[in-house]
């Protein structure tokens, strides 16, 4: 081939311009909307579950720490960046789940990948559910293993690809409540099918944990799954646990083994006390109310089932998370914003974070969310809601 | 192939036990060593080169935003983790360093893998310097681009295979200062074999930050090329800022982009309020007092050559960071350790963290080291070396 033509310095990324006009044809521009300590909004957004992030214990516990501990761990865990807040944390998340161990990362993200890498390689083959979170699914390209994306819940096909793997070693990752249209995997069915098969089951409670199972101890604890030799979780302490950072939960070889050899554990600088300690205190509100996941629950039921009055193609939530869906991208962002006009932060999924490749808006519950927010985020939605949204 | 044997579900996991035993083998196994919140030690090991992760400015900071804007930042920065503390952040880092625009990620490590990923792709050529950092190695290996990593430090091999390259983009990857050896790489002999070839660079200067340039501006703006249109610059706020978190910093076309595709960017969630908060205060201080960067440089310098002088096989530091070799792994881990027990602590870098396979010894220098901390730490670090350390 000859040697491409050499643009000046100020057009080597004159691609970049020409792909953001693509993306702007097809409406799937993202504009960061940074946000104010106060708002009055209601917000039907986030992750913060259990509304724990600014609740006093969990924010004055951040407070406390960084004060403590200075404002960053200073190193990688591995050199200057474990402190005894990060140890008790794990000890602590281990015993609330069930589990022998823990291993805390920087974030959900982070965990993913390095879990995934760690427990499979070039003698594994990994199956997993399609439609799987994209730390899951950057961690499988990293994994150097075979990898097969099946059929989105549907443990018939997860089991064929099981039968017909062409490694001895073989790992199945799911996510437990999917992120997008907040559904259930069927995790004691995935279970089952992988001991029929020697196979290892990964499962990322991102958004199951501090919402299912027992005082929210989360979708693998509820399956009977926590203790398992052969079942690891991945948690994040940014959602239920109103922090930042992620989590590893599992056998003890298993924690032992991502220490040694995660790149995204042992390539990192270890996640500040502030967050740490946030999580700890999260956890021991977690504890001392047992009743908060309950609630959440029960307030995403009737959110969800009020949408679906009102006549709009909402999903029917498995834990908080609730998907309605939008007939294109465009008029997704439209609503969204109408939503945000009347006080209602709805988030809003488009390409390529929606596997389907459907446009929605995202709701989530929260524990402390009241009648009057359920009817008036409702009537806002259904009042902005674009031609075709309506069933 | 044949199925091959099921193993029960307390076996699925024996694989991990025949790789530990074969990492206690080769003196690779690592242990967590959790520290407290006040240690007499004198700390080598950190990166907290400024030494502002504890400055009251800081950590107060830090502690002011959790009970302000909550422990943690409830979503991804594109639904609900975007506050105004990052936009703050974002702008005084970008004008900081004399680039257009700066994103903050919730780590260096993710900045690194959005900033490889987005820039590259199934129309790129990387070419990398082989020393880059783990998390720029991870974000090539996803990139679908192709990939050449080349000798270290060698300008006519990157330019080889730029002009032996079989895609039409192009990005030169390199850290500024390289973490295990802490040299610098020759930026602006780099930037004019790009711009020979119509390559974008990109450098990670997560240990120049903060440090080298003026004022810490960091080694990009030292070789004049912060505002360049075809260079992207990563850092972390983890080190001289003391905080946690990364971001990128350059042209604005390429923040934009790096806003609708970095996946590690769409798909995490936000830093921490608090995180974000430190690293803004971190970056007042910084400008409040200029002479600090300085000050590290200095002190690395005087431990370098003291260590040098003592007979020990220590790299001539470029900026902060100072290795010196040990005759295998286990003498290294037993070496860090004695100095560890006389009050020292030093950081232990082992396969897979040393790309030449040599394990070493890596020390930090820090702005508030003293003279009689240095005369001290040479002191130990001698007395307590192996056979074979001393050239």
């Amino acid at each position: 081939m000859t040697t491409p033509p050499t643009p000046p310095p100020d057009e080597v990324f004159d691609w970049l311009d020409a792909e953001a006009e693509k993306r702007a044809n097809a409406g799937l521009v993202r504009q960061l909307r940074p946000r104010p300590a106060q708002a009055d909004e209601l917000d039907l957004a986030g992750n913060d579950y259990l509304g724990l992030a600014r609740d006093k214990r969990v924010a004055g516990a951040a407070a406390a720490a960084a004060l403590r501990w200075g404002a960053g761990a200073t190193g990688s865990r591995l050199v200057t960046g474990s402190t005894e807040l990060h140890t008790e944390l794990e000890l602590e998340l281990a015993r609330f789940c069930g589990a022998q161990a823990a291993l805390v990362f920087s974030s959900g993200f982070a965990a993913n990948l390095g879990a995934v890498t760690a427990l499979s390689g070039s003698e594994s083959a990994i199956v997993t559910d399609k439609y799987i979170h994209a730390s899951l699914i950057e961690g499988c390209r990293l994994s150097r293993a075979d990898v097969a994306a099946v059929a989105h819940s549907t443990p018939s096909a997860i089991k064929h690809a099981l039968s017909t793997r062409r490694k001895p070693r073989a790992l199945v990752v799911t996510d437990s409540v999917f992120s997008v249209d907040g559904d259930l995997a069927p995790l004691g069915e995935l279970a089952g099918i992988c001991r029929e098969h020697g196979a290892a089951l990964l499962v990322d409670d991102a958004h199951g944990f501090g919402v299912l199972g027992e005082g929210g101890r989360g979708a693998v604890h509820a399956a009977g799954l926590s203790g398992a030799p052969d079942v690891v979780t991945t948690l994040t302490l940014s959602k239920s646990l109103g922090a930042q950072g992620g989590a590893v939960v599992g056998p003890r070889r298993v924690i032992k083994h991502l220490v040694d050899t995660a790149r995204s554990f042992i390539f990192d600088t270890a996640l500040a006390p502030a967050s740490a300690a946030a999580a700890l205190a999260a956890l021991h509100a977690l504890k001392d109310e047992p009743g908060l996941a309950e609630k959440v629950i029960e307030n995403a039921g009737n959110l969800a089932m009020s949408l679906k009055a009102a006549g709009l193609k909402a999903s029917v939530p498995d834990a908080a998370v609730i998907s309605v869906q939008a007939p294109s991208a465009e008029t997704a962002v439209a609503w969204a914003a109408a939503c945000a006009e009347q006080g209602i932060r709805v988030g809003c999924f488009r390409p390529p974070s929606v596997p389907d490749g459907i446009s929605r808006l995202r709701l989530t519950a929260r524990a402390d969310l009241t009648e009057a927010d359920v009817d008036r985020a409702v009537k806002v939605i259904t009042a902005t809601a674009p031609r075709g949204a309506l069933a």
